[in-house]
């Protein structure tokens, strides 16, 4: 990398204030000071779990993905299985956990493929991926009472295609299956 | 793709209220009633401009990252140049704008990669990707009080590595990639 110089310096928090407490996020209000000029600006935080998200591959080599109406868009969505990190779980162990109680899918492995910021901006979590190999039917969905989630299995080599042709549009399954991709042309995979 | 079929019915938006106006977006409390079982759920939407971000591509084959304090995560971010659609802009022309201002760099044509849902869960605005080539440089940033941005060139194919290693981490600059390695796929380009 070739980086014209200019010497930025990190910023430091002065104060923060929770302005709304929102069920699995809350806003804060931070003021941030400059190193590089010492002004003091305003921003806002959301601050949540750890997400993560898993490709499940079954032995007849299907993805198990979900389909489920999301309260953001107002619309269905088709997606990974995933969703928050409980207090006390691993990211992996809320993989496998969430696969089981969205699909009825059991994983015995969730390898992990990475994580990303999702909003670097305005959030401080990640979302960690991971991939579950031979993930077998184990029973009924296990789904709180909020949620109305459908299991549509595709087979693994058309994800891709979902994404370029604009049917996979949540970006947290996207960088999921960019990172599972890199992978797999790192060590020669498919 | 074969659904084992549950009938899932769109839920309808009932009532909303504004909890939170936090600058760059506003935090609403919505009711949702289900059109499978007639419930009610509270849920949280932020509401936000369209977003947008450009791979921009020198003559010479670099890309032109910036790199910044991100006030979410509290620490610097390698990612691509981007920012907030404004009233009466297309997309596109966001992009060749964002650039210019964050960058110095400019670029006659935004191509289109495609766009995600940042995080459709609780978001209903999207991320759109650009491919600008032959940018060139005109002169000095354009920076807002708040942004101390620095400018970084990376050979193009090095851009995939940097999301390996784990070096760009942000979410919205993953999936633009991975939209231009799709595209570049279809098109059997590079």
């Amino acid at each position: 990398m070739k980086e014209p110089r200019t010497p930025l310096l990190p910023f430091t928090t002065v104060d923060r204030e929770t302005v709304a407490r929102c069920r699995v996020f809350d806003v804060d209000r931070v003021r941030r000071r400059s190193g590089l000029t010492g002004e003091t600006h305003e921003f806002f935080q959301l601050s949540a779990a750890e997400w993560v998200n898993v490709v499940a591959v079954t032995r007849e080599g299907e993805a198990v993905l979900v389909r489920q109406e999301r309260h953001g868009t107002e619309a269905m969505s088709l997606e990974l299985p995933g969703g928050l990190v409980d207090p006390g779980e691993t990211p992996a162990e809320a993989a496998l956990r969430e696969l089981r109680e969205e699909t009825g899918y059991r994983g015995l492995v969730a390898e992990p493929l990475g994580f990303v910021h999702p909003n670097p901006a305005i959030q401080a979590n990640r979302c960690h991926s991971f991939l579950a190999l031979d993930v077998v039917p184990e029973g009924a969905q296990r789904l709180e009472g909020r949620e109305e989630i459908e299991v549509v299995r595709v087979p693994l080599a058309e994800l891709r295609e979902l994404v370029g042709r604009g049917e996979i549009t949540h970006a947290l399954v996207v960088t999921a299956l960019y990172l599972m991709d890199l992978r797999a042309r790192a060590t020669g995979a498919r």
